[in-house]
């Protein structure tokens, strides 16, 4: 990253400079050890590694260019905000999860201690003056997922201009409609700020933008199938965390090319490990950028990642919305379709997550499951016992880890990993 | 406790009889110590007394009696649930909420380790088969107020009835008639295990039985203004513990003798403490019987409590329904107008609990407040902040405790809040 280049953006965004060198040096140096390190990775992974280390640098230029246009920057934190919407008012729509400890000490005195590390993280990214792309935001757009999101906000409001959705907790007609009615709030609001007017050619066109990105991670996802593993979990990962933020049609082109590149790989059969390896399947809380700690030991520990059942992987990639619908309510109703069916442990019942797991599990030939739960997370921690009994009933191994971004605990974890890769195979 | 008389009772609803006798035995020391050791109480507390001490005994007969004769028994968590409809439906209504730890070991393997005390709590008396009224239910209402209870119905569920109510999580209109609308599900629910069709008739006296009960405990409340404090807080949380699943008319009569008693005593100058004791208004999260370990603290550090800004107090009484409607259509939405009030932190924004808590400071002339949350209760956690700030800037000092139901902290709780207690005084 040539740091110097951007300094003036950077300062522009009001970061805190010196702290922002020092996590841009520690990001380099933590993705060398993760990803640098990996052998046979794909020649289209380049384009990725390119972005990942432009993250804070060419991708925020260009949303400062995109801004200067007069165009406006939506941060989303979660995949129940219908980029769509972002994208037919002409503004551009980006992930502001966050995956490390920054701030953490000024994010307690806004969020209870006992309050999960993604939530912290983004908090504390915040107050710090550390996230380039929070700084951007023109409106961030918060919804009433958890609990600790939702009286997060409240806080957060005061730092920043929010906009907070309310989701709601079941599938019913009535739950049905209060999103829908949410929905047309958020395209009103998008309305107002951009000061451009949704039209169905516009929405249609959003549609097939996000669709198409949504096809090729599903192509992505597909391939993992094969055996032995096409490419490594942390790389997938990569690839799905790079989708929040990336341009996404330049964004689709590269998965569509290094999928080209997969299936090359996978007619010759060839993998980035040997066919006996132990494939294990993800499932559980997002992990934002740089959160790579879990995939790393689980694949340092002979294991490789064959799929991400998270928001950060197919929970965000498996419904498409129906393209069918050329008025602008019947495609509202298509988008309002799609995102009500994301299996969020939010939802109570969500037993449809269940069946998900289960089946990802055996169509990508997973050996076992890892589930990863955030420290505090009530959501999955309470599903975690649910996916054990499903994936059990299915006579297929889990492992149900919790933790946070700190570092404390990776022996711990590699001993547990390997002892149940151990298990599995 | 006349254990022997009820014991063939307690048989049938399959209590645990050995470790209900030893739950019974501690609960009746804990009460003496906690409550009979009072001096100067007021005379009518005698009935709450003895109430208590029946508590698993002549109530639960009472229940059963009801239910020989065909009416079904109501079980709920939270002050969401409307009482006025399970009363028009001739059934009756009871608060199954929890204060004590007990089958916490079961309990951990259908709820994650990080959950709050009191959902710990009625799930281990439940596994722990220690509940008569969990036992006695036909029919037990959840609702998605936190992640927490939302998750872990979906868990209780599999060893009651359950119905679950969605509460929106804010209050705008289509948040209203999403909330409407499960107001009439429950009702359908209702008519439905009862074969009671509920009428304007009917609904009508559910609500004024309900108002009374309310306006009861409001007069209560507002007596607590008087200085010195005319009855010890413990008391008054008592008397708020028991409302939830004593018979409503008895309990309304009871506690406007009460308050005779009240008005008489404060007449005559009197009160339960002297007059320069520093009155302390506690907030937060609800305290279900026998959860005083906090109230006996209090008021063993010099401290008398004057209010309680919890569902176990001001929150599920200082709204009443409106009386005037005469169609059952025009009920319901007075109905949903009442409880759409209520000011809990699962709301997001939920500024008018910050309002209430420093009006009701001011009113009650507390001295300061003792802001209680319960372990691993996010929303409480959050708010504890945000009523931090709101009395700061009124000028009232805040303590902010956050326990659960062990009694390892005693001691350290002594030690803070007598420090507190002196700083305000
Ligand atoms: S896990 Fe649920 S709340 Fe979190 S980003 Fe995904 S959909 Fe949103
Ligand atoms: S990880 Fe869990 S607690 Fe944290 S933001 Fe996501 S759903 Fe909420
Ligand atoms: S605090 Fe909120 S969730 Fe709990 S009983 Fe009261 S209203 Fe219900
Ligand atoms: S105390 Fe908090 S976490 Fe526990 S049930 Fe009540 S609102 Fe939920």
């Amino acid at each position: 990253m040539s740091n110097a280049a951007y300094k003036e953006m950077w300062e522009k965004l009001d970061l805190d400079i010196d702290a922002h060198d020092g996590l841009l040096a520690v990001l380099g140096k933590f993705y060398g050890d993760i990803y640098m390190s990996q052998q046979g990775r794909l020649k289209g992974m380049e384009y990725l590694d390119f972005v990942l280390s432009e993250v804070h640098g060419l991708r925020v230029k260009e949303l400062q260019d995109a801004k200067a246009e007069g165009r406006k920057i939506i941060g989303t934190f979660c995949v129940f905000v219908p980029e769509e919407l972002t994208l037919a008012a002409n503004a551009v729509h980006v992930g502001l999860c966050a995956g490390a400890d920054a701030g953490t000490e000024q994010a307690e005195k806004l969020v209870p201690r006992n309050t999960c590390a993604l939530i912290k993280s983004f908090i504390g990214f915040k107050l710090a003056r550390l996230c380039p792309y929070t700084e951007s935001c023109d409106m961030v757009v918060g919804e009433t997922t958890c609990d600790g999101k939702k009286k997060a906000y409240e806080a957060f409001a005061e730092h920043v201009n929010m906009h907070v959705m309310e989701l709601p907790q079941t599938k019913s007609a009535s739950a049905r409609e209060l999103f829908r009615s949410e929905v047309l709030r958020f395209k009103s609001e998008l309305e107002s700020l951009t000061g451009v007017t949704i039209t169905p050619d516009k929405l249609a066109k959003g549609i097939k933008i996000v669709n198409d990105k949504r096809r090729a991670l599903q192509r992505l996802s597909a391939l993992r199938a094969a055996n032995p593993a096409p490419i490594s979990g942390r790389d997938a990962l990569l690839i799905n965390q790079v989708s929040f933020y990336d341009d996404p049609v330049r964004f689709t082109q590269s998965v569509n090319a290094l999928c080209d590149e997969m299936e090359a790989r996978i007619e010759r059969g060839e993998g980035v490990v040997p066919e006996k390896t132990a494939r294990l399947l993800l499932s559980g809380c997002p992990m934002a950028v740089p959160n790579w700690k879990l995939p790393y030991v689980m694949e340092s520990s002979g294991a490789v990642i064959v799929g991400e059942e998270s928001c950060i992987g197919t929970r965000n990639t498996r419904d498409l919305v129906d393209e069918s619908a050329d008025s602008l309510d019947a495609m509202i109703d298509a988008i309002v379709d799609r995102y009500m069916r994301i299996d969020c442990a939010c939802f109570t019942p969500n037993t449809e997550r269940l069946d998900n797991v289960v089946s990802m599990a055996k169509e990508l030939k997973a050996d076992g499951v890892v589930h990863y739960s955030l420290m505090f997370c009530q959501p999955y921690a309470h599903e975690a016992l649910k996916v054990d009994s499903a994936l059990r009933e299915a006579g297929i191994p889990m492992l149900s880890i919790e933790t946070d971004y700190s570092m404390e605990d990776v022996e711990q974890l590699k001993t547990r990993i390997e002892a149940f890769v151990e298990m599995v195979k």
